[in-house]
């Protein structure tokens, strides 16, 4: 399967598909991390969404649009995280049958929110299959419509939509900066479409924790760089190997730089969004925020648009946080 | 000081008042708690509101209204909590001197937030002194408006903003019910005077913790009841006394009835919000959350709008109800 790269028209497109569907998130400010980073800091809580994160605008804007007829058995994902779970709500909604790859040591927490949402769940060993060869497997057996987490352009249009409805509300001129958590790249290229689809010249900056740097370095060289097996980040949602294709192609081209942060100033980004707006945020969520605690100089006198893009914590690494 | 109740008029008057300055906060629904209500829930979370709670409202819809030549020395209010914080913050933004009246055992931490925005804290004794007598005192002197969590007509019809704004999306037969934490009673008023502004005649309900049930016992006596003095809760902005008269005055002709809940109910509202929403919200604002768990069958094939009100929790609580 190859597709052609969404364009910013797709994710106009796509928001009003989502119309009346998608939260509109809340867009707040807080004195305090204005204060700390010397400038005016917009965060959209996207925490707030169905399913606790961004992933249900593009698993509806991709589900919404299925042909039934081609794909009798409904929608394959492989995901145990936040992707999985929005499939799965959105089949739901819609009726449509899911299928979800979920390594057999995924927590039981997790297959038991997609089984109730009415997923099948299919169980792979980690130690001995990739979750894209069970799901290629099965998606070649036929009826099945594969949905990758990142790498479709109805899913990166409608990620989109969350940077659209901040920009509307903004105004074209609103911020100088978007800054964007970064896996594959999905939601940043989302948010790269958005922002040329509202004519909005505003950087935008990848936030990617620091052992994750794929995209930071593929933006140095050029091409899709790894990162090392042996990495580890508590930002679970972020843990690509590599930048997706198709969001790189888009993210190459807009993207103005990348910026980090470790482990413990994501902590510290969890517990003031929990302090100052009284949300919980997850790891990944909350790395944008992160990297502006890291590097409070880089908004000195500038207007910026953070996306906290999900909210699905294990709750001992919350309490970590916030004690 | 004796007041006129403030009418439906007033809270239009609050809300234009109100525009750009309070948060147009979140309306959402959770299909676990529609599923275990039987029911359509909308939950209004004010958690999300500047300073964490509906009190913010109240104390801009006055304070903006401040003659600064009869009031030189500026505002002044007696509250450890939501009320408290609310009227140092707004007098920060407004640029108005603030007093806030604390007992000298107050957390540590609630006195240097007050202090931070900006207040002067007045400590006083609690074993020997009132906080009103101590307040009353020095407004006395002269120079300061006292304004009173609840007993104030300006402070109602702020209160009742959240409402409005809530029953203006949802339109004026969008629900049947609507659930209102009840403390003195402030934004009960409030919400049962928004429910008349927008022509909406929706039943209101006050949710008391159980052991704080004087709004209760008071609409069946129809005088003002009072609390033991030995009761206790977790729901920490909900103690008063009984409840407050000018809210009173309005709340025992509009009001349908009140529901309560223990402390145990409320912790387990306290973590289905967390879990829906990914949000904290406080004991007192998961109250009418609460009295629906305590009684499912209350809003059995009916649609209600519940008002989870504010999110200042502490840390410790929180944990509790969360693990």
């Amino acid at each position: 399967m190859s597709f052609k790269p969404p364009r910013p028209d797709d994710v106009l497109e796509a928001a009003s598909r989502l119309r009346n569907v998608a939260r509109h998130t809340p867009l707040l400010q807080s004195v305090r991390l204005n204060d700390l980073v010397g400038g005016t800091v917009f965060v959209k809580l996207e925490s707030l969404q169905h399913t606790g994160a961004f992933k249900f605008r593009g698993a509806y804007n991709s589900m919404s649009r299925l042909d039934r007829a081609r794909f009798p058995r409904g929608v394959l994902a492989y995901s145990t995280g936040n992707h999985g779970q929005a499939i799965a709500t959105v089949g739901k909604m819609l009726n449509i049958p899911t299928t979800v790859v979920m390594p057999s040591d995924a927590p039981h927490v997790k297959v038991e929110r997609a089984r109730q949402q009415g997923a099948e769940v299919v169980l792979y060993d980690r130690k001995t299959q990739t979750r894209e060869a069970v799901a290629e497997r099965l998606r070649a057996a036929g009826g099945f419509m594969l949905i990758p987490p990142g790498d479709h352009p109805h899913v990166i249009a409608g990620q989109g939509t969350v940077a659209l409805e901040s920009l509307q509300l903004l105004g074209q001129d609103g911020v100088e900066v978007v800054i964007v958590p970064c896996g594959g790249g999905g939601l940043a290229a989302g948010t790269c479409l958005a922002a040329d689809a509202c004519h909005c010249t505003a950087e935008v900056w990848a936030a990617e924790p620091e052992a994750f740097d794929d995209t930071r370095r593929s933006l140095e060289s050029g091409s899709r760089e790894t990162n090392l097996a042996s990495a580890t980040s508590i930002c679970d949602a972020l843990l690509a190997p590599t930048p997706a294709v198709l969001p790189f192609s888009i993210n190459q081209h807009r993207l103005s730089r990348a910026v980090t942060a470790n482990d413990a100033t994501v902590l510290k980004a969890m517990r003031l969004l929990f302090e100052e707006f009284r949300v919980v945020v997850e790891p990944g969520g909350a790395v944008a925020v992160a990297a502006l605690l890291a590097n409070p100089s880089l908004l000195r006198g500038r207007r910026a648009l953070v996306l906290a893009s999900g909210g699905n914590v294990d709750q001992h690494l919350f309490l970590q946080a916030i004690s």
